[in-house]
């Protein structure tokens, strides 16, 4: 990995676990075991790009998964196999951290660009999650607020599972979109 | 409003705007226009403290017009119209803010009891809504992941909301979620 890959990924570890606000690039070059100025020469732009970037890398990483997961054909089955990696995801951080892309969303002015990242990355979840309903028959306004719903309804139980430290909230969720979406 | 009531209205306003990790207790004291020492009289645990009963305040608030929503007798109607509570909340500030309830729950270890609380006050305004199906004849498992489903996705359409700077996730959601609670 560059040391740029691994300043990303260790920004992304961070905002998983602690947010976006309370991540500062010091906490990032620790943890990436960077040199203390290095982060300013990939990052120009500080924080707010560095931001970014994690995002963005993050956002492709679960639009990849999804693809893969959607390619099988069945999008009920995709959606239970994909809250299910976050089930697991949850257990092995002991419901320590969440999604970066949602801890993006939530962050303030000084991380707009990050913020503007996270809400393309959730509308490119929900196209492909809609592409594929509408390839098994379903019409194009219902897929995409079934797809919408899918995408709000797993980010929420992310967070609803971290506070009640219990995997139960994803579990409820696949339940009513496999159901939803077999139909 | 008691000095301490407005310092926990200032701490619930902050959290949802900036997270509970970002948000200092000067910050609190700031915007609560309250004596630099006077929250330590108030909240001797400190920040731990002070987010708890940010917290469980914003949590008993929303789980009581939940109640009130719900005491029409139609769960499918009150959760649109909560939906569209939620809605124009995130155009009056601009998009600026969230759930202080959901800030909680992401909040680190610092402030693990607010993020019990968070945990409470989802599995409250849960039980609230299947009880109401309950009510409405559907079955008590089912009422309990339709539930679910509500308070996830009503939660993640807000993450969704404010990183797109758009209230149509939430207007999706509530599409769906009026579509599922009606049958």
């Amino acid at each position: 990995m560059s040391a740029r890959d691994a300043m990303v990924a260790s920004a992304a570890a961070l905002f998983r676990e602690r947010g976006v606000a309370a991540t500062s690039l010091r906490d990032v070059v620790e943890h990436a075991k960077a040199p203390r100025g290095s982060i300013y020469h990939h990052f120009p732009g500080g924080k707010a790009e560095l931001a970014s970037a994690a995002t963005a890398m993050a956002g492709d990483f679960i639009g990849q998964l999804l693809a893969d997961l959607l390619e099988g054909g069945d999008p009920a089955h995709a959606i239970a196999t994909f809250v299910d990696y976050w089930k697991q995801s949850l257990i092995r951080q002991d419901f320590a951290d969440g999604c970066p892309v949602a801890a993006a969303a939530v962050s303030p002015e000084e991380t707009d660009d990050a913020r503007a990242t996270a809400g393309r990355s959730f509308a490119r979840w929900q196209g492909q999650i809609a592409d594929a309903l509408v390839g098994r028959g379903v019409r194009a306004g219902l897929a995409a607020d079934q797809a919408g719903l899918a995408v709000a309804a797993v980010e929420g139980a992310l967070i609803v599972a971290r506070a009640q430290h219990s995997t139960e909230p994803l579990e409820r969720v696949a339940r009513q979109l496999v159901r939803l979406l077999s139909t």
